[in-house]
């Protein structure tokens, strides 16, 4: 057994999170995992992370480039290594091969087919297994895997931008480029981590939107960008009464998924041009949003980002179905009679939904808000 | 002549200027002012600061407590050392008499009666004078005297209370306590440091405003809150049409100054209960708000802070005469019909007033955002 300090302890997991981070833009639908293995006299013998996948886990690739040196070793995993037969062999596995003698995880895996019995089959080999170490921090760089495979849902992001005094865009309609280039870059790196980018007609026609990711604007490294433009996430189009046409710049982009209330025909249209028509109707003239999601993590989304105007960022938030919203805050006034941040009527305070800022931050001259419901 | 370090030079001025912060709520109509004296061998001798208008300035104090030990010495002051016959003698004579061998003055005074004349008759009696050493944090502090000395106008502040979607209340007008204790503690400070308090008659007939300060709740140490209460701001309303009834909580609470559009003949009322009527017609049935501002410098006012409802705030706004906004940001969303932060309709982009966002920062749950007009 070894005498690990705590804060070593610590040091180690952070820097297999900051490994695990590298898979921000590449391993949907897996989760980002990084791990390092640590030699008896405190050496760092081995690092790996997760690419994308059906690729290799990263305890494999650190182990390889450990050796022989793993025996005795502790190894950090960011998750709990995996004990079932996926498209590669189970981590647990290999490391009690590779003779490692202690496993400290900063999270249980929370996906019921491992749920616990990585970490046994460790225990069961003799291991000593802690786990719980930067667990906050692991859970939060996993956190739509977390709640995807906790809820079977996943998590909700909803982008807007705004002025100071609340405003989208003019009564006209007027409202491009409210925020500056930096904060354009942070909606490109919110889209890339994402499993799924949601947007609706009215964005989609009014803006010309593509809603794609562009690596070049990304501003990361080259091998972050080469992931993110490896791995698009899909574009999907709520558009109930299938307004957008197939001309569309959103369409000529590439291949999208459409959510509607109906197939009128057309199905065939969209998939000549290389698109899928989902109808998910809720009887009421608009798509179920709600169902939408379901499916969308039944495909293995695990963070969708919404980048859609008033109308249909409101109705996400009025169904209660956003987990976070990302507000980039331009500072100008719109004035009072611009469109407003939400489409959401409430007629008394009692009715006020509250939320918990979390972060503000500069980005470039405009700020980025970080809010959750409460 | 001595040899100081730049980097000496300035901790002995972040010193003084830490002192002169102590009359924040109590100097008003002078300027902030304190006084660092230091010997030849670098020990503090001497310190003061100015309490308030008509007692003695922050280099009296000082020297007083260096006594004999200021010959030699270096007198920081965080304004130039006044030249004229005030209420209280020169403060250049002062450092001359007591044998300084040098004086470091952040910066240079506004005041036209002033202007360098300090400077210069201590450099007349061979006294090595250095100017501009934390002038930037020198000219903040005093940013609203600076102003009226520069310009003839006090240092406007628009304080507003916002939802993170940009609304001030509901439709209804229910609005109260949309932020926390700890914004209100800054609220009142905001208040405090305030020559005048400025509201409109919605504010006052719809809150119940009274805009008095609460020494209590300043959230301050046993000495400020002292000297607060004994210096409240004057309280200034805005009522065109005199529609505020004397018998409103707002003229219960103290002496005010109502801005109005003509005396109607009750001027004798308002003077029975102690408070003064100003009529300043603009012609539109308006307060000419510009005016007001102009004849509050006039009599001495350097920051001004208004604290009132959509519509006065907008105006301000409109007019140009806002110097810098303080809004306070709940965590909360009041929905799209409710009120907005200001009146200002505007019609496109190109119209859209350009704000400098200097500052955000968390005020216990709320946020408070520091933004300028550029």
């Amino acid at each position: 057994m070894h005498d690990s300090l705590p804060a070593c302890d610590q040091a180690h997991m952070a820097r297999a999170l900051r490994l695990a981070r590298r898979g921000l833009f590449s391993t949907h639908p897996n989760p980002r995992v990084g791990c390092v293995i640590v030699a008896a006299d405190g050496e760092i013998v081995g690092e790996g992370w997760h690419v994308r996948a059906g690729e290799p886990h990263a305890e494999v690739h650190a182990l390889r480039q450990a050796g022989a040196r793993a025996r005795g070793a502790t190894a950090y995993v960011t998750l709990e290594p995996c004990s079932h037969h996926g498209r590669t062999p189970p981590c647990a596995e290999a490391l009690v091969e590779a003779g490692v003698a202690r496993v400290v995880a900063a999270m249980q895996d929370p996906n019921p087919q491992v749920a616990g019995r990585g970490l046994q089959r460790l225990r069961a080999a003799g291991i000593a297994v802690t786990c719980g170490v930067l667990e906050a921090e692991a859970r939060a760089l996993n956190v739509g895997f977390v709640k995807r495979m906790e809820q079977g849902l996943p998590y909700v992001r909803v982008k807007l931008a705004m002025s100071l005094d609340g405003r989208t865009a003019m009564a006209s309609g007027e409202s491009q480029w409210i925020t500056g280039p930096q904060a354009r870059a942070a909606v490109q790196r919110l889209r890339a981590r994402s499993s799924v980018v949601i947007s609706g007609a009215d964005t989609v026609l009014c803006d010309n939107a593509r809603l794609t990711v562009r690596p070049d604007e990304l501003e990361v490294d080259a091998e972050q960008a080469a992931l993110a433009a490896a791995r698009p996430p899909l574009r999907v189009l709520v558009d109930g009464q299938l307004r957008v046409p197939l001309t569309a710049a959103f369409f000529r982009a590439g291949p999208a998924m459409v959510a509607c209330c109906e197939d009128d025909g057309r199905g065939a249209d969209y998939q000549a041009g290389g698109h899928v028509l989902l109808p998910l109707p809720r009887g009421d003239g608009h798509v179920d949003l709600r169902l939408l999601l379901a499916e969308l993590a039944a495909a293995g989304a695990n963070e969708v980002l919404v980048e859609a105007g008033p109308r249909l960022a409101g109705a996400f938030a009025r169904e209660g179905l956003v987990d976070e919203y990302r507000i980039f805050m331009a500072p100008q006034l719109l004035g009072s009679t611009a469109r407003p941040l939400l489409d959401w009527p409430l007629a008394q305070m009692s009715e006020a939904p509250q939320l918990d800022i979390r972060e503000i931050r500069a980005v470039g001259r405009d700020w980025q808000i970080v809010a959750r419901p409460v």
